[in-house]
């Protein structure tokens, strides 16, 4: 599987640079390091064992993600220490409980009495002779799922989970999505209300009797720029392994530190309409649209050198159909179509990394310390 | 892999509905037939082989394909007639050249000299028993790739097609995707352009000795909507297979038309933000926002009832992080919480389906005469 030059690997395909992942770990891992609380990285991110190794190495404390086949593929690779932190579907419970019966370390969330009542009823029916371990999400700025976190619901469905003998209340988590739209000073703030809608929630729980081994706190912009985390005991993210345009047009990263890139050829010159079509569309790029109120708008993506990786101008991904891209500059400066001939490869830097993973069963890692370009596997769907 | 109902599916998954699909196949066949033209599905829609089968069993003559895993899956499964419709990377070429060798009727396509002489030089390196088949592609309206239609480029490529051992000219192709963006008047209009265009191109090639056993058209909402298609051999068109909510925006089908949907659970309930929580986000869904232009902007979808596939009121997927939708009143109407507990099902039709389908391997198959519900396999990636 493994090639000696990127001239060789057959597009679209997804490059990872190792020197630039590395770094993105390292800068976490001290991040975390800094702020006195325990890094539990997200593998939705990357979806693939040696990054998740990469982490493990850096000191990460067990990881979260967000599918079961992303667990037991984990699992599988002998990383334990699992948080499923999507409010969980019940009818899941079977799935869920044959990894805790084999050993799994892990936990899942819900976010409702209703959902408890539901959560317990399924690991009920499992029989299963160890509990599952359920965490509560608390809402605190509406940005997504969440428990009122002023209500009495929160309380009651902690109660639930740990007076059942299937299953136990792990703690407290919250997401601070809402950072994604924030400047590094936005981010700062919210972290700080969400460490005290945290704190407040600990101690009405501890008022009721309720122990909160877990107070999970997530988002890569927030950590990166949170002043302090009192009270948190792990923190959540993910983005920041490969980072992406729309973290750069965040200020939570800049253009170099962005790790993966999609590959892609040439395939059609137009001088007459000043552009270039590449193999890569919709399906390998993904259509995520998220720099489309930034600054700097990259329609699906930014061209780039291959060999530097770096941006050729102002040259973007302007259109995309399922496997074509249209590559234009955005000041409508001319392209010298000698430079881009039918063959050409450009590497694209994604919107969203996680998104644009996601259609690639495997990275093609290039920028470690040997020259040789090996293949990472990748797990997708469900 | 079967299951007897759809509750025992676990979400996210695809749903396919058999009737529907037959029904949408039967209709454009019809089509083809009252316009006289073959009919060559894309293969990029469906990337299944029982899906093909059907539309063989309808009288298609021939296949398009989108990637050459696809080429090679169909080819597999004894589909022979296959073109290749993207601009063809020369660096591909040993991959479609076995396939050739192992008698494969697989045509090519590029869209300038240029293109034309890296691909013969490609197909000479492969040193293949057989010519390898090339179109090209007539740039109509600048939608995409395509050759300009009045230069002598086209020609010239064509003659060097023709003149290599190692490959042969096949014909010429317009694709009419500037028709998604028609009224259903204009879709017809944009077909008369194109049917003069390859005309004309046609008759300059003739002129030049050079024969056009292909003249192929496509997209969907053109063929549904033109009112002859004199010259045209054949038309291509995908996406009227499955419909979606853009091609009912743009009234190229019903909502009752739309035979692929994505099953999902409701995992959180927020009465306090008017809103459910479902397990199919961004990638279960895509994030395709092809509705956003429309008078029925359905966010990232419409939720449906699970057992009738009809809209529920004005529910729509209206944000989605990775793995979460969010559900929502268009009109802000009171979503009665009641209906929609914790673990309830949804099917969330999508706005394009080819896209929506792509982060699936699988579709679960209903709406048969037999009431088992049947798994039907994708080939994705490259």
């Amino acid at each position: 599987m493994n090639v000696n030059a990127i001239g060789d690997i057959e597009t679209p395909a997804l490059i990872l640079d190792h020197a630039k992942l590395a770094a993105n770990i390292v800068r976490m891992a001290a991040r975390a390091d800094e702020l006195g609380v325990a890094l539990r990285p997200h593998l939705k991110t990357p979806k693939s064992a040696p990054v998740a190794q990469m982490l493990a190495d850096a000191g990460a404390n067990g990881f979260c993600v967000s599918t079961l086949r992303e667990a037991e593929y984990f699992f599988a690779a002998d990383h334990h220490d699992l948080f499923y932190c999507v409010p969980f579907a019940p009818a899941k419970m079977p799935r869920a409980s044959a990894l805790i019966a084999k050993g799994c370390a892990l936990t899942l969330m819900t976010d409702s009495l209703e959902g408890a009542k539901a959560c317990i009823a399924a690991a009920e029916a499992c029989n299963n002779d160890k509990p599952v371990p359920f965490a509560l999400e608390v809402d605190v700025d509406g940005y997504r799922s969440g428990a009122d976190m002023a209500g009495l619901e929160l309380i009651e469905a902690a109660r639930a989970f740990d007076r059942s003998t299937a299953t136990s209340f792990a703690g407290i988590m919250s997401y601070g999505g809402a950072s994604y739209g924030c400047t590094p000073a936005g981010a700062a703030a919210l972290a700080e209300r969400h460490v005290e809608a945290l704190a407040s929630v600990e101690t009405r729980l501890a008022e009721a009797d309720l122990v909160c081994p877990m107070v999970s706190f997530g988002s890569t912009p927030a950590i990166l720029h949170a002043r302090q985390l009192p009270g948190v005991t792990e923190t959540r993210c993910g983005i920041f392994m490969f980072q992406d345009l729309f973290q750069a047009g965040i200020g939570a990263a800049r253009i170099d530190d962005i790790a993966l890139s999609v590959l892609s050829t040439v395939i059609a010159c137009q001088p007459s309409h000043n552009r270039l079509v590449i193999d890569a569309g919709g399906l390998a790029l993904s259509k995520d649209r998220s720099t489309a109120g930034h600054a700097f708008d990259a329609g699906y993506g930014v061209a780039c050198d291959v060999g530097s990786g770096r941006p050729i101008g102002d040259l973007i991904v302007s259109e995309v159909s399922q496997e074509l891209g249209l590559v234009t500059s955005k000041s409508g400066a001319v392209v010298d179509m000698d430079h881009f001939r039918v063959g050409t490869q450009l590497r694209i830097l994604p919107n969203h990394a996680d998104m644009t993973a996601a259609a690639h069963d495997r990275y093609h890692v290039i920028g470690r310390d040997s020259s040789a370009i090996i293949v990472w596997r990748r797990t997708n769907g469900w």
